[in-house]
This record gives structure tokens, sequence and C-alpha cells, in this order.
């Protein structure tokens, strides 16, 4: 069986087996990120389209390093520079830029599904990199990458997940990636941010309101960023959040004593976080970002110079999604 | 002769010769953009710098990926980032981004003649990507490419031209362009964006109002962008527009039946264009933004790594423009 | 002994030597600048990180272009577009690119001393572009250069600094340089903007209020950019800023017939000098922006290929700063 990609624009319909061989395809180039000389031209004369919709820095610059890293050209997109404000569709925007011939497109967009609803209509691949409170599958790849390092397998682990849940694209990809291993799954945070609905994404979900239930005999726990436009008086002060589920050493304690650290980042301390444990031994924060570069790098060689080993002639490939 | 350029700032000084040889020019750069690898060693170790005090994603990534798949590097000065906020003049922000020795100014500005003013004061090819409602010389020349692709050749074919002639340079470099090759153009839009003045532009010009009489015999229909802050009542509402002078399917049957429909984009659908004709197979808007890489990278290739010959003593060369 | 340097933070902790040898390695790079084929692969593999957390526009392209000549790669971070709104720290987002593993960081910042605390937190080396009102070394490097190339030396020169110098740190980096050759350094301005403190920067300053006097003997002659917001009535009105301190031909009349013109750029002409002044043979404004690229060239090159170097032994290098 193959395990090769079209895009990648959700971890939910994918299976263990091309998980594993994503991650296993991001062990080499995170090795590479140690090399003190950092370009390939695997790439070389291909060209890479970064179409975000929606603001962001550190995913932007993540995949257009990835991208020049591995010899690309890059196309540059942003969204307030963009056509769109001149009334030009989303997909007329998409197929403008794929006229002048990128190999594939990563994009970002405020709007649920917009990666999907791009790849029914251009004809290179399509990489999500998050789109409104859908999916960010690189994200969760990266983190599954950094479980598996420290944990040395994915299968079983017991991960608590904290914050808003509900509109977090992160934790949607997690629980998906996650749940395909047979992880047990704490999601902890207000009720208003995780509803019982959550329980259906996976099994093995449960949700626990107080977060010191919730941490133990966790392997990992995950803090999400709290958006500050969110909370607001009476349904929920700041003040309140952060004395009921700022992640705290104290709290940690509460989690395996090997227990790891992760956040998506941008991190807000003192307030989803305590700076004593962003700044912990436990904390992985900035080794998810590390990976990330080598998550990204392995997705744009499988999807560029994957499809064009498809096209000389692997026609008994079973293509994914 | 010799058709060496100095600069392409407008297509109304060029003659038929010159943008011949431009065409063809463009032609293997056509069909590089089919190429599985798009990069090319040419201009390696030359720097294009793109001065856009107008705001554009479309001709900016075109230009910009043109210079990179020609091996340039590239500078990139956007207005809303630039030093004229603080009260520098658009001559010294151009000299100093000069005193880093760029080879090639692509420069975008909403004044008609900033360019030309530009090219007065450096020395270094100057190319013109859109002046105010002067000129847009490579838009025209991307639409000649698509033309002559499709009919064969440029002389004597009936265009259409529908929307707000007044304000656009795109349709002012065409007329320029097509009206040396006797080209039979009609002009046809509201009255107040169609004035008699413009038949002065160039031979064989005819201005008709009702865009049903306009179409007839048409091998080329041109749509333009109408910009929205135009549309006010009680001069001309947007409904009125759209009942008068949308390209519909039906109104497309009066042309010619294998009449071709271009557009400069950024398309605003079901407002000067129906979405079914934007979609036909009569369409060739997507085909007019990949000639445009061609047109482009012609473009830099002639006056950057032309220019250098001319340098290394071909004397007697024709300078044009 | 050995100039190996681990960051350019300041000129005020240099010594003269150190300032010797680094405009020693620039001169080839401004030789560099005049070639045809502008591209070296010194720095291929090696990825410059661009964290402008304040608008700029030439230092931003200078630096950029000067990591693309030598042949690294660019992760390009602006602060209007940075996380920082979303509440992170300046050290984390920092950090974060770090885990992208960038080899130097180029560093501008509104607050002064950002680039050192960013200094003590990164394990790579780190160059200001502007920190404040405190230092902006790469600008005094550059003037420097120019000085020395039209002098023939630094030691002793006469030069006369016009303008707010109490917010300027490009006048506080050339202050500290100069001074270290026995400069003698005159400095001129409305008196809120030249205070008594500024004498004891460094030894041989004096202050004058009067320009013409201020001008005599100098065998430089630098006009400082005038922020407008600054100029307010009661305290100085504009015109009488124009009226008493302005850069005319007249009153550069008063220094050395030879004397040169310096301005970091952008100016504001009419303001603090005058047209004739700027485009005059005496102006080196425009050789001061290509000797910036050269400045600029040769400190990513001592940083990054220099510490590899002391990486493989060099262990009796003598690390300054």
């Amino acid at each position: 069986m193959s395990h090769r990609f079209h895009h990648l624009l959700a971890i939910e319909p994918l299976n263990r087996e091309q998980i594993t061989f994503l991650l296993d395809q991001a062990k080499p180039f995170q090795e590479f990120q140690r090399h003190p000389l950092k370009k390939l031209a695997t790439l070389r004369g291909k060209t890479v389209a970064l179409a975000f919709f929606e603001n962001s820095t550190r995913t932007r610059i993540s995949f257009g390093t990835a991208a020049s890293r591995l010899g690309a050209d890059i196309m540059n997109l942003q969204a307030d520079s963009s056509s769109l404000k001149k009334g030009e569709s989303l997909i007329d925007t998409i197929r403008t830029l794929e006229a002048m011939k990128p190999d594939a497109f990563v994009m970002r967009h405020s709007s649920s599904g917009a990666a999907e609803l791009v790849s029914r209509r251009v004809g290179i691949p399509v990489i999500n990199a998050g789109d409104g409170t859908h999916e960010h599958p690189t994200q969760a790849l990266l983190d599954a990458l950094t479980i598996r390092d420290r944990l040395g397998k994915l299968d079983g682990c017991n991960i608590t997940i904290i914050g808003d849940i509900l509109h977090s694209r992160v934790a949607r990809s997690n629980i998906h990636l996650l749940s395909k291993f047979g992880a047990n799954i704490t999601l902890c945070g207000p009720a208003m941010w995780v509803p019982r609905e959550l329980e259906c994404l996976a099994p093995k979900i449960r949700r626990v309101m107080r977060l010191e239930e919730a941490l133990e005999g966790a392997a990992v726990v995950m803090a999400l960023r709290i958006q500050q436009e969110r909370l607001y008086e009476p349904a929920l002060a700041a003040d309140e959040y952060i004395l009921t589920y700022q992640l705290t050493p104290a709290r940690l304690k509460l989690a395996r004593p090997d227990a790891i650290v992760l956040h998506p980042g941008p991190m807000i301390r003192g307030l989803e976080i305590d700076p004593a444990v962003a700044d912990s031994a436990q904390s992985y924060v900035l080794e998810q970002v590390t990976n990330g570069l080598a998550v990204r790098m392995a997705i744009l060689f499988e999807l560029i110079a994957g499809s064009a080993d498809m096209q000389e002639g692997a026609k008994d490939s079973h293509v994914a999604h």
C-alpha cells in the first residue's frame, strides 16, 4: 500500500499508517535543522504559493523557511494586500495564482472548509495551514512528532488539553490524530468552551471541568492560546480564567512527573500559562517550533516531489484523501 | 535594425516591429511555464527592484515570480511601508534604492507619468507596471500575445472594449498597441466613461453606446474592471450598469462565434461580467495571467541581459524610447 | 589579537582596532557592489532573520539585499504582522524564530536596549539595526567608511552634526565612533535638542548654538532627519527651524571648501536640508547608501562565517563584546 497524498486538508480522513508515514518522513528533516548548512536543491525549480487570507506570523514564516530550505521559490500572498478587497472571489484569486504555475498552495483562511473548497478547484496540492475553527493538520503532526519523540510512541497516551476547545482548530486536529492511536483525551476548560458535543469527535474523549482532576495521570499537557476578546464579563472574566485554568507549577505536579507541556503559540504568559511552566524543563514549546519546520518540509517534499513520481507512472498508487 | 530597449514606459512610442519583437521574445518563456522545473540562471547575480507605490497583488507577484524564475534577486518596496510617509520625495526614494545597485526598476504609481519621470533620473532600466490612468504596457503586451495566439495575427482584428475606458490604463495601452496593427477598436460604456476625446488616441476607433451593437463582429471582447467607488447615483447606479453593460452569455452570442473574452482582473463577477461568461470556453482570463509571466520574463531578460550586451560594444544599435 | 565579534549591539564598547577591522572588512564588499554579477555563495545554507519591530524601509531592504547577495536565505518578521499584537512577549517571539534555526538576527526595535536584551537570551549573533534613541551601529560604520574614503583617515576630523541630537541614535553612534579616533565633534541645534548632558558622551564634544559658527572648519557636515511631529509651537515652529538650522549653500560655504555632506535619510528637502545642498557635488548621501550595503555584508559575513570559524577551534580568539 502506498501513502501518496494529493493534498493535506485535514487529519480526520487520514489513517494511522498515513500519519505514521508522514511522521517518519519528517525524521530526516528534523535532523537536518541541526546542520550548519540548511539548504537542499530538492525542490529547486518548484514554486510554493503561500496564500494567507488570515493574519499569521509563525506559520507563514515556518512554511516559507521550509520551502526555501528545500530550494523552492515562494509566491507570497497576504490577505491585507489581496485583491479580495476589490471584490474578487476567493476562487478567482486562487485560480489567478494557479495560472502563474506554482507547484503547491499553502493556505490559511478564516472560514472552515476553505482549503477543501480550493482543493476541488485547482490542479495542484493544497496544504491547509488553518481554516476557521476546523483543522490545522500540520500543527497536529508537529505535536505528534514531539510527543512520539518524548514518549516513544503515540499509542494509548494520556493527554489533557486545556482552554477554548470549541473554537480551536489546533485541538480538533490533535484530537483526531491522537484518537486514531487510542489516546485517552481529557478536555478541560470553562463549560461554554467544552460542550458535550466534543465527545462525538472521537472515542475515549472525556470532559473534566476541574483542572486538578483533569491533570491526573497526564503524560502530555497542552495549554491552548486564549483569545482575549473571548474573555469578557459576565460570562468569563480573565481573572477567573487565570484562577481556575492557568497551568501553574503546582497544578502541573498533579500530572505524571515526566509529563511534557505543549502550547501551539503564541503564548500569553500569565494568562493561560504560568511563566515558570513555560520556561521549565518540561516545556517542549520551542521543540514544537523546530519540529514544525521538519513536518512542513516533509509535507512539501511529499506533495510536490511525491506527486511528480505519481505522474511518471506509479499508476497503482493508492491515493489518500 | 535592432530592437534594444532602455526602458518600457509605454506602448504609445513603440512601433510594430518593436512590439512584434517583444511578443516573439515571450514565446519561449510561454513554453517555459509548462516545464516541471521553472528556474533559470539567466539573471543570477542581478537584482530587480519592485517599487510599488500603489497597492497591487497580481502584478507584483507576477513580476516577482518572473524575476525569481530568471534567477534574479528581488528588492521589495511597498508603498505602505515606504519612507514617503516620512516626507521623502519619490525621486529620493528611488535614488536611494538605486544606490543599492539593482539592475532594473519595476514601478507602479498612482500618478500618470511617474515611471517616465523616474526613468529620466536613474541609470538603470525602468518598467512601468501601471502609472495612474496613463499606461500599463506589460498588460497590453500580454493581451496581444493572447490575441495573437488565438487569432493567428493582430492585424486588422476587431476588438470591443467595455467599461470605464476613460480611467483605464489597460484600455489605453491596448488601444495604442492594437491600433498600430490596424485593429478596428470599438469602445463601449456609459457616456461619461467613453468621451469623444478617446477617438483621438488612434485611428479606427469608434464609440458605440449600445453594447449589443458594439459586440457585432467582435473577435475579441475585453471587459474592464469596474471600480465600485465610481458607481454612484444619480450619475450611474450599479443596477443600471449591470442591466446595460454586463457581459452576459446572450450578449456574447452577438460577437463572432469564436470570439475570445479577456479581462485584466481582478474580475467582479456579477458586475461587469456574468459568471457564465467568465467560466466559459471563450474566456482566456487565466491564459492572460500565464502569458503575463511570459511577457514579464521576456521584458526583464531583454532590459537587463540585453542592455548588458549594449554596453559591451553594440554601438550601432538603434535604441528605442 | 583577534577581532572576532559575537554580536554588533553598539559602537560604544568597541575599540579603534575593532572598528578599523570592520571598516577594512567592508572594503572588498564596497568594490563588489560595482560588479555586474552581485551574488556570492559565502552564506549559502545560512538564514538571516530580519526582526523589525519598528517600521523601516531602507534599513530592512539594505540588510535583506546584503544577506541575499551573500547567498543567505531570509526570514522576514515585520512588527505590524507580528504576534506581539496577540499578547506574546518580545523574548517569546524571538525565541520562536530562533527555534526555526536562523544563523543571525538583525533587529530593530523602538525600545533602547532591546537588541542587547535579546542578545542575552539567544544563542546566535544579534545585529542592532536601531534601538530606540540608543544606537544604530551599522549606520555609524557606513558613515565612517564614507568619511575615511573621502578624508583619507578618521583621526582628528572635524565634524558638525545638526538637528535633534538628543533623540538621534544615528548621532549617538556616530559620536561614539568618531570620538574614538580623536574627532572634534560639534553639535548644533535648538537648545532643547542639544542639552549639556551630551557633552558627557565623549571627549572633544562642543555644543554651538549658532549654525554659522558651528560650521567653521568642518570637514564633515551631517544633517539629521527632523521628525516633524517634534516641531510644534510654541516650543519650536518649523519655519523657525528652517530659518535657523537648515543646511543651505550659503551656510555650507562656511565649512571647509572640500567638506562633505552626510544625511542618514530619509531627507526632507526644504526642512533640514536645502535641495541645492542635497544635490551638490559635496553631498555623499547616495554613497552612504551604497556603503551601507558593503558594511552590512561585512558584518553578516563576520558574525556568521566568522563565528563558524571560532567553533572550529580558534579557541585563543579574543571575543569582543
